[in-house]
């Protein structure tokens, strides 16, 4: 194996994206029986977050302890990326001190460049054009939770609402692992409207390697034949919030509630990347539901974060055994000769 | 056992409360001679900070460490607690990711709705109506430093000064175990004063049922008989600071100096959950007398803090050792086979 | 061995030093082989930054997970230190929570008076007069870059432009290790000019007692003969940055460019503590040769972090291997028969 890094799912095979959903699912299976596997032990994650997150944060954290090894959280204005240091020579430093860096950036080009400089490997952990370690857990919660008797690919996904990065991520996954994906949206609102819209290159290559379908709309018979109805937020990014009577306005008629869930499939199952606004995006009635994934799916943040850790760090190796023992007699017997034992 | 939350000491009976600061005890005797008990191993907690906060952080970050475990620091503006997240929501959430949770919070209804909320035990470490961390770490220190001869129930403990939420959880923990507590301080700064008012209810019943004495007033013979004399600042939350001019004119008398000190006991003891205003609530002779408890007592806070995260998570269970080797072997078979290994 | 601070070098002797940089390096090889020393296992560290930083806080963090511990950041504003408690109480409260402390600083005087308050030992992280852990890391990365065939005594390092911390540090270490060591930079600018103008007296000591070399001035001819050329950023502290045109108008002469470096020896190495303004202090081709140390030299930082860690440590002992089992045992049989196993 060798070093690669996390930016984009659309660098990465069909095979190795079910790879990471498998391994994730496996690691997650372990330490629910209350074995925890030490495959990062020692070793030590940066978290670089250029925005406040929750759910990213903590299920960082999390999984680095429950490996053996630790997360270093980086926050908003503890390091200067891109003040007194460029993002090269950050990444240079890092690539020093740490054995994996992960970085939630305002601006998808600075992850980018940061990936470019480090010689450890980065992970994309949201930037305004992507969200891929959200698509690696939604896809566990989706393979957790396949409809009876339906094959990954037999199942379609309806996002409904605003084309946020997580609607463009959850489009760029489904179709590359040949699923059927729509997003029904008001126009103005779409992928091609939003930050991400240059994945829709990305989107229509899945579709004719993958089998992969995507359409997209205002037209609401698009959430027929839904088995996840998922949606987000309608006040966009953080940085400039739309205001509540103006998105209210827009996306009023994109509320994911009874009615909107009964255009779905029976036992259809509702999904949010959270946080939600309820009585905006969702109603509590729907939140609330035995058909509500969102719990589940936050609690796969984490699920998603062990195993993209592992499978990224794989290609780092130890010494041998005596190559081990050989060192630590070398320490012992200095600090005993300086008095230090 | 089942999952229990840590938010007022009154949800506790005697024995459970005493069960707590003994197992406490315990765990501080095995850490000092070098043994650290894994009994939080791998396990992770978040830490909710509204305010900032130097002992109970540090406290808990410490004493996850020293358990095998991990802190999880989640300071004022990191998460969105009641912003764009509701607080049963985030405490849903947090659940999935972490397996205690801890919170230091501006208003006690939050930490009591984070509670209802999560489906892992909350801890409330200090509200403005209670501290009950505070609460059975002092009781730790009183524990260790008994009045020759004398039981826990023949001891006096008297608060001099302002009615903060220490005074009023230290009311309630030694009425709680019996005790005799009195609360020395001027008219309109007494417990029915304060925030915590509505904790005079637990006061009543507690020397109803457990023998507890509890006494209040600006009378200075309260003082007498004291086996430990405790106190805490002048200038209020730190939201609203009283002026320095003001609180010298309300509580000038009720500094802990030298005479004061002589109202007690022979041998009577200091006690202050720090930070001290030297000079104000209490002379540098006092503070730093042989007298002092106080940096024992501070110490004390991790003592509790491990106490109470072993407590209140014996309630989870893992797999048999059959099952944890099964799981191990799936994951390793699985790594092999994709080249992961 | 006894509890000692590490807030200044000229508190050791050379062998001291020497001491401190073989175990550094000795535990570098360890971990590289992927052997990680448990020799600061459950221990904890209170990390104090007065100023927000990336190379310092990161390398901490990593040494001690590395080792087995755990370090806690406590940032800008996160504790109160000197504001409602004074730093001496702040100094022995942490003394009863943490194992070891360390403190970046604005003014020097203040990682002093902590250490005279702490029972636990305090590390200065940097201060206005001087930066000991970056020397000890520079220490290492000279050792591991010594020019064929010389002894560290016989090497010359030229420090070129601002007599910051770094330069007045790195004149103290060298002189003391009985090395040359030449300072060029524009009058007015030189040690004696700056905060740490009180290092002279140890430098001449250190050049009395070690048979080091102390050299400074604007001459150029001070480069010749350089093994190593090192420099530092022009803009001052953070806290009064001079502005750019000012800055480049005074060190413009001083630039490290391909001409500098070209009047050290033959195979002359260029260093800096980074961040570097590239294009100011150093352009990119040399920072960027094969000539230079400069990310080496950020991850010695960690190096030394690890070593300083483990030396300063090492006087607390545990119990014996017999009172740890006894000790265990009475925790567990109280576990039991309480209901809490």
């Amino acid at each position: 194996m060798e070093l690669r890094h996390f930016i984009d799912t659309s660098d990465f095979t069909k095979q190795e994206l079910l790879d990471i959903i498998h391994l994730s699912l496996k690691i997650k299976k372990c330490i629910k029986t209350g074995y925890y596997p030490p495959l990062m032990r020692r070793k030590t994650l940066g978290m670089i977050f250029q925005q406040s997150s929750t759910r990213t944060r903590v299920s960082y954290e999390t999984a680095m302890e429950q490996l053996g090894g630790h997360a270093q959280y980086l926050g908003p204005g503890m390091i200067q990326l891109g003040g007194h240091e460029t993002i090269g020579d950050t990444g240079k430093v890092l690539s020093q001190l740490v054995d994996v860096v992960m970085a939630r950036v305002i601006d998808h080009k600075t992850v980018v460049e940061l990936a470019e400089n480090c010689t450890v490997p980065v992970m994309n952990a949201m930037s305004d054009y992507n969200h891929p370690t959200q698509e690696i857990g939604d896809m566990c919660t989706i393979v957790e939770n396949l409809p009876r008797g339906k094959k990954l690919e037999e199942c379609k996904v309806v996002f409904v609402g605003d084309a946020t990065q997580v609607c463009a991520s959850l489009a760029m996954i489904t179709t590359k692992l040949g699923m059927k994906f729509a997003h029904y949206g008001p126009k103005g609102h779409l992928i091609p409207d939003s930050p991400s819209a240059a994945c829709m290159a990305a989107i229509e290559k899945n579709c004719a390697e993958n089998g992969g379908v995507f359409e997209e709309g205002d037209d609401r018979d698009l959430v027929k034949g839904a088995d996840f109805i998922y949606t987000d937020v309608w006040y966009g990014l953080y940085e400039s919030e739309m205001p509540k009577e103006e998105r209210v306005r827009v996306f009023g008629d994109y509320q994911v509630n009874r009615e909107m869930m009964q255009l779905g499939n029976l036992g259809c199952k509702f999904m949010h990347c959270l946080p939600a606004t309820r009585g905006e995006d969702v109603t509590d009635e729907v939140a609330d539901s035995d058909a509500s994934l969102c719990w589940e799916e936050a609690g796969n943040r984490l699920t998603a974060m062990r195993g993209l850790l592992v499978y990224f760090t794989r290609y780092q190796k130890d010494g041998t055994e005596a190559e081990k023992e050989a060192v630590k007699q070398e320490l012992e017997a200095f600090m005993e000769e300086r008095g230090l034992a």
